[in-house]
């Protein structure tokens, strides 16, 4: 029985709210149950996600946008319809080099994104 | 210590191959370990994805396209930004209206695609 999940089975993208994630970011909260959570993060150009780690392994698409992406110590620059994955702990961050979005996808959910 | 994983960490869409996935449906594998898989599937107009279910938690992103969704016998049409969860063991299957992309996320790994 999942404890902390979206009631909603579909997410239709104009329906959710878009939350501030640091300068020149927000993030909406797509699905999610307490084993998985999906966030579309926007970027406008020149936003950092600034180098950091967590726990939970991350999978991610970029829907658009190019973004250089740093996993681990290693760079490269990925551009829509690529993608990266995060093991747990790896710190990493991106710079966002065209404005675009991230759909990002952790396990387990990213409970500091539900307050 | 994952045993089974994408050894790139960084997956970039044009030197990935596309694997037939039935008619009309194509995919590519894009990161994964033991605990989640990323896999872009890519739809012509009219494919079918049939209803199906399977232990994995499923959460995706509709990247492009129109897709008519059914989950658990509940039915939406989705569009591009769009996105839907797919609990364990839940009956679910897709038709694309329009000719698009999804992205799905499972947990854990869907060990019967790496074959």
């Amino acid at each position: 029985m999942e404890t902390n999940k979206n009631e909603n089975i579909f997410q239709v993208n104009k329906e959710i709210d878009w939350q501030p994630a640091g300068p020149g970011i927000q993030r909406q909260i797509f699905g999610y149950g307490d084993q998985v959570m999906m966030v579309k993060v926007l970027f406008e150009k020149d936003a950092v996600g600034a180098l950091h780690n967590h726990p939970h392994i991350q999978v991610s698409y970029v829907e658009s946008g190019v973004f250089e992406v740093i996993i681990g110590g290693e760079k490269k620059t990925l551009r829509g319809g690529d993608g990266f994955y995060v093991p747990s702990n790896v710190e990493h961050g991106c710079h966002c080099l065209e404005a675009g979005v991230l759909i990002d996808v952790f396990t387990p959910q990213r409970e500091d994104f539900l307050i």
